[in-house]
This record gives C-alpha cells, structure tokens and sequence, in this order.
C-alpha cells in the first residue's frame, strides 16, 4: 500500500550523498588578546563547519578563553552589532556563538554555517593565545563535475549563471533546502524552481525524486492540501502551513519531473495524490469557477507586503491544470479529459470575472481591485490572456508605478516565465539581466530571498538580518539561460 | 639518563583510569518557553559531563533555539547573575554556556563541570519544547570501593570524613587538580595534602607518583627551585610560579610517599631533585641561617590578605630539612647527617633570631613583626618550639584578635597538625570539628578553598563566585580523623 511509511521509504532509498571540500580562508594565524578580533574571508559562498586550532603563546593559558564568533553570508551580517537585531523571525537565525574554551587543541564548531566570512572576537583571555589552521569544510549534494559551464556570450549572463548554479548547489543537501542560512527546510515553492534549475545543471534526478515522496508523505489539511513544507532531520515531521499556490505546485514539480525523467514509476506512485490536490481545490471554487477565500496564511505568491493574491493563485491553478492535462495525455490516463474540460471553463470564466475591460488589468472584487504584478503574470502564465494584448499588459504593469511590483526573486522567476511564454525574449533577458545582475553589483556571491532594486534594507521579516542571502527560489537563471539559449 | 623525558614517561605509565557514574537529577522532564528555567540537582557534587535529550512539543521548532546552562557548585552560585562579578580572577571560570541547538536530539555538552546545580534557562524558542532524559557522568579516578568507613564514634566527624572523602575523589581525575572548578591543575601545596589523604583513604599510590615525576620533569627557576604548579593537558606545561614554600613541600611529598609505599626505585628517582631543592633554599640563607627576602611571590603559606610569610616559610624549611633527614637515614644515605647537622644549626639560630622572649611568640623583623598563626603553627612544625611553651603559645594566639588567622583549610591543616605533634589530641578533635564541621553546617557538599567563620562572602579574589567549593587542600580532616583515631 502506498502510505506515509512507502514514501518515506522511498525517500530514503533516494538520499544523496554529500560532497566535501575544505576551504581555507585568507588569513593563517591569528594572535590575540583580549579585544582583539579578525574577519576570516572564504572568498566564495560555503555552507558547512568550521575548525580552527587554539593554542598558548608564549605561556600556558590560565584560565578558560571566551571568544564570539560570527559568520555571515555578507559583510553587512559581520558589521551589523546582532544586539541591534529588530524582531520579526527569530534572532537565533542570526549565525553567533559564544565559545568558552578550555585547553590548547583543535576546535570544531559542531552546529552547520552559512556564510563567507566569519569574525572571531576574543572576548576574554588571561593571556596573549594563538589560533591557526582556520578551515571551512564546506558540504553539498550537488556534484560539481557534472556541471557544464553556460553557452552565452554574454558576460553579464555568463557571470549571473555562475551566481545562479553556486546558489543552486549551496542549497543542494540532503534534500533541497530553501535557504541554508535560514529555515533549511523543504518548501513546495522552492523545490519546484530548484528542481527545475538542477534538470539544466547539476542533473540529479535522485535528490528531487526524493523531495517529492517526502511532501507525499505529508499530513493533509482539511481541505486535503500538502503541507507547503517539510523537516526531515533529524525526524521526519509534516510542516503545519498548507499553503494552496503550494500545494498546486507540487502538482507542476511531478509534471516537470516526469518531462526530463520519464520516471514512470515515481509518477505512478504519486498520481493519486496530484488529482487529489486539483480536486480540493476545484471543490473551493465559487459558482463561477473563481476560488473563495479560506482562513489563514492561503495564498502566498510572493512577499509583497500588503499582497492581494487570490487572482493569482486562480492563476496558479489554471497553469497547474493545463500542466497536469498534459501529463496524464502523455500517460494516457483517461481523467485528461475531465481536466482538460475543467481548464477550458475556468479560464473562460476567470476572464470573465476577473478582467477589469475598461482598465485593460487583471484588478477585480477578489483582491479588492489592487493592482499587482502578480495578478497579471499568473493569468498569463495561467492562459487567461496571451498575445499581443498580454504583452501591452505586462509591459504597462512593470512600469507602472500604481501597480504591486514582486519584491522576490521567486516571483521575478515567474515574471520572465510569462514573458518567454509570450515569445518576449529580448525583454526577458533584458529583465533577467537588469533584476538578477543586479544583485551581483551589489556583491552577491549567491542570490539573495528578496531583493527590490533601490532598497537595500527591504526586508519581509522587518529587519535585513533575516534575510537569506543564499536562496534556492533564486537560482533560475541557470535554468532560463541554458534552456532559451539566451 | 633521568631527564625531562624519562620523567614523563614515568609520568604516563602510572596514568590512572577513570571511573564514569551516571547521576540522575530530580527532574525528568521540562516543558519550557522562552524564559523559562528550571534548576536541577544532584543531590551531591560531582565533577564530569552533562547530556540531555531536547525534542519538540506539539510542533517542530521552526527556528534554532536559545538556552543558558549554569552550573553551580551550590545555590548561591546558581542564583547570583554572573554579569555581576567582579574582577579579580578570570570570568570565564565562571560556569555558563551559550547553547544553540538546532534540531531535536541528545545534547552532549563537551566541557566538563563541577557543580551540584544546573540551571537551564531558555532564552528563546519560537514554540513550545521538551528537555528531558538529564544526565551528569561523573568521573573521578578514585575508586570508591576500596574507602572503608572511618571508625569513629562521633557524628559529626563521621560526617566530616564523608565530605572529605567526597573532595579528595572529586579531586581526583588523571592527575590530582587542585580544584575540579577552577585551576584544575596540579599544585605542589595540594598534591602534598591529597597525597597524604590518600593514603588513608583511596589509596591510590599510583596517583601520587605520576604527580611526583609531573614536577620531576619541570623545569627550576633562577634559584633553582621546582615550579609549583604544571599543566598535563593537553600535553606538558611547566608552571611559571615558583613558590619556595612549594617547592620544599615536594621534598615533604615525597617522604610521605616513601613512607606509605617503601617505593624504593621512585625515591631513587627523584632523590637528587630533592637535594638540590634543599640546597638551593640553603644559598638563600643570611649569616644567621635565616631565609632571605627574593623578589616575586615567594613564599605562599596562606591566602590571608596582607600576610607577612617569610618567618613561616623559615618553619617549612626546617619541617622539610627534618623530614628528608628521616628519609636518607632510612635509606642509608651519606648525606644523612650533612641535613642533620644542618637542621639543628638552623632550629637553634632560628630561635634566637626570629622569637620574640619579650612577646613570647614569633613575631620580628623578617615579618615587619607581624603578628600571625602562620608563623607560631610552622615554628612549631618545625621544631624550633615544643613542650608547654609551644602550646600555650598556640593557644593564645589562635584565641588573640591581634594575630592574623589562617583563611584556609590549607593553613588550617597545619594548625591541627602543630597541635598534634605537640599531643593536644583533644584541642585538634574540637578545632577540626569546628572549622570543617562549620561548612557542614553552612551546607557544604565539598569542602571549600577558603573559608572564615563569619565571613561567608571571603574571597581571597575579590569576589565568592570565584571561589572554589571542592578543593583539594581541604580535604586532610580524613586524615587526621583516620591517622589518629579521632
């Protein structure tokens, strides 16, 4: 029977091995007293443990050493005093620790970093020590050989590709992470881009084989959605967010996955609950076709304060169903045509009520008539409307300053998404270069969880420290570039 | 050759085994929040590692969690705010741990402690969690099968024995520390005490020898003096501090040693050590056979502020010119009768130059004619007085609001070790019962490195919580308790 304990099985049979490799950062010894602190700098993004060896100088230490370290993905992290930290997640994301240490030796950091550099501060020694052998092991899933590098003249792409696959692979562990800094936990949304990024890169197939029966093998809410999360270590634990754009994307991630595995088997096993996840939400749809609201944290789309996304996750819905029509057509199974159907009426239907004619936008009753971006780019992507009249609109949309703009990369994905459906590759790769390339001038090593050009505090959480500076719903460049040879 | 080397090895050879105790605490389970804490105790001290299991309640922790540890060798320690200290020796003695744990699992913390109280407070946890399965693994290298109960009839002395006990095994580990808490390390002062306590209790002879040949293979300072303490671990360290008074002691040591063990081959080993550590303090004598000032902490005797200690340091050089005499006249040494002759020229000029016919007592120009215990206890240890004289003296100083007194247990030993020798069998039961019985009754689980009747908050480092409560020195009342019958 295909239950919770065959998924997670299955999940186990497909666990990646890890990779390591030791980084040795820029500075070799390091003598201090008390007060006296050194910025490490890997040179590159790592995520993994970090070693150092601690001995006397010139007499034996008398008395325990107490010293602060810190890593961070970016200088920001090291400079900003953690004290200063203004709530919004949980401070304990912020990478510190106070170490009391005891005798000369070899000190191994035992908990997993994120981070390039690292500040080690000696709060307290009797007597002048010596720390040396500084040494960063850092660790992925992601097998670097495999990697060919990206077939564009373009210099700005070709760097932005390098930052994209380096994002990739630092979230590639033991399954894909969302962010290795922050969260290291399995999101529907995260996986799906991640995934779609690896086909074109790293090229393992196991690693997202097992993030699908991981998520199969997740407790349903009460309308029979997916978690839109999962922890697996050190215990499998089904996350409490059901998130409905989630859980239709991992519907779209078994559709990608059958199209660059041909894994029948793993499609068998999940199919049932891929119609599942339609079916619950046909049966929230309103006489019209058009989804109802339901309580809490529903529809997610991106982290635009204030969003009104409930004409994009009709959206959502509407890309999911002619994605998973096209599968089962592909599989010969005989419930396409109802979804087929089903697809045809919806989007009839989601013109109808939800297009705004006079204003020429997707801004309707359902979201209170807010204009945004996102409402726009998912129908599109959703087939509500195309051609030139898409176009117009999606053009309009971006420069207009009424309208929402995505403050995340994983929405600006889904914005060039829409445009390459729309046969705008110019402005695609254009778009592609101005967003992401912007990061990289900036400094990023790896592509940042939110970025809003102009903005450099933005922050979902309140407060910039919060923000992943590694994140996997970032990293689709790679995929855009080598797939529309741009 | 009996070089550094060979007294290392011979050092490593007689490295003791440890034996591990699990201690359960009296809580089993906390189910905390964010500034919650709970205190658990052992019921006893003990010195050794903490694990504890940290799991999730009703939901998965979604971000890593926050949690002070302290450790407290008794409540006031737990209860007092360790941001509050104030500087004399090193903060970081003080025992506290910043933890961040990010999944549930077994927390080993890798430190050792010596406490009888934990005090875990959450920090900060996004959700509700749960600590149980509390474990203390205590190690000492005492084996407590072989202690035989003191034959006394008194309660309390049975009692007093108990604690001491208690402290030589926590005292106990690969070498003999000075105090589990703070130092750990290996002085001459307390290796003497422990040793002799041993012998009565323990009796673990292998102990002592491998901290015999640990100074052994130190190295002397300009005088030619052994160091007084040295560090083991990691790897050999000889101590900077040489102490006069210590380094006669190791002469003391080992003539203790030789009359419990008959150990022949080990006095062989270290018997021109010895000699040279005689020889060396005679050079340091004026025309009149009487120590001379040298610069630096010269000579230890007491922690009591402000102590003049160079009359005492006089009586430790005669206790041990006696004592070594003893031991080459066993052994059927020449040079027998060169420290023989030597002992009573500097007993009869000691006499006549350093006591006071007037006063009746010692007290005189070496010492700014301070009036103090320490320098009547260590004439009388060294035999420049005895008989009724030397009693009566004792008894008016001890009771005298102008001498200094002892502040130690280390000194304290003395005082009931000058009373026995002088047969006051009676005054030592009473003095021992009301000093170490003192801390019993102020709830010592261990005996402590310093203690003043009255004083609770004396420190000889400006402030309690950096004294030690689990001392080595005091742990001598099993001594005398089980030496003399008491």
């Amino acid at each position: 029977m295909k239950d919770k304990n065959y998924f997670l099985k299955k999940a186990e049979e497909n666990r990646p091995q890890l990779f390591f490799r030791k980084i040795v950062p820029d500075a070799e010894r390091f003598l201090a007293e008390s007060g006296n602190s050194i910025v490490l700098d890997l040179k590159e993004h790592a995520v993994g443990h970090f070693s150092f060896k601690f001995d006397n100088y010139d007499d034996f230490i008398d008395a325990p050493v107490r010293m602060t370290i810190k890593f961070g993905e970016d200088l920001y992290e090291i400079n900003r005093e953690f004290s200063t930290y203004e709530p919004g997640l949980s401070k304990t994301w912020l990478q510190e620790e106070i170490l009391n240490i005891d005798l000369p030796g070899e000190i191994k950091m035992p908990r997993r970093y994120s981070c390039r550099y690292i500040k080690i501060t000696v709060d307290f020694t009797r007597k002048p020590i010596v720390l040396s052998d500084f040494c960063f092991t850092a660790s992925t899933s992601a097998d670097i050989t495999q990697l060919e590098k990206a077939e564009t003249n373009d210099e700005m792409l070709g760097r932005i590709d390098e930052v994209a696959t380096d994002t990739l692979k630092e979230c590639m562990q033991v399954f894909l992470e969302d962010g290795p800094k922050r969260d290291r936990r399995l999101w529907t949304g995260d996986l799906r881009l991640e995934a779609l990024t690896n086909y074109y890169t790293f090229n393992n197939n196991k690693i997202v084989r097992r993030c699908l029966y991981l998520f199969a093998a997740g407790e349903t809410d009460e309308l029979g959605f997916l978690p839109s999360y999962i922890y697996e270590t050190p215990y499998y634990f089904s996350g409490r967010a059901h998130i409905a754009d989630y859980a239709l994307l991992f519907v779209v991630t078994l559709c990608d996955y059958y199209e660059h595995t041909a894994d029948g088997d793993t499609v068998d096993d999940l199919l049932t609950i891929c119609k599942s996840q339609l079916d619950c939400f046909e049966k929230i749809l309103d006489e019209n076709l058009i989804v109802t609201p339901q309580k809490g944290w529903f529809s997610f789309i991106d982290w635009c304060p204030g969003l009104k996304a409930l004409t994009a996750l009709q959206g959502v819905y509407l890309y999911t169903l002619e994605r998973f029509a096209d599968l089962l057509e592909k599989l010969g199974d005989c419930d396409c045509k109802k979804y087929s159907e089903l697809l045809k009426k919806v989007r009839l239907s989601s013109k109808t009520h939800l297009f705004d004619e006079n204003k020429k936008a997707f801004i309707n009753y359902l979201d209170e008539y807010q204009f945004n971006i996102h409402s726009q780019v998912w129908m599109i992507l959703g087939g509500v409307i195309g051609g030139e009249e898409a176009k117009e609109l999606l053009l309009c949309a971006l420069e207009s300053e009424d309208a929402k703009q995505p403050v995340t990369p994983y929405m600006q994905h889904y914005v060039v998404e829409a445009m390459l459906k729309l046969g705008m590759k110019k402005e695609a790769t254009e778009y592609l270069k101005n967003f992401w390339g912007g990061m990289i001038e900036l400094g990023a090593d790896t592509f940042w969880e939110a970025y809003v050009p102009g903005e450099p505090d933005f922050s979902p959480y309140n407060d910039r420290l919060s923000n992943s500076l590694c994140h996997a719903w970032s990293c689709t460049p790679s995929y855009f570039i080598r797939k529309y040879n741009l």
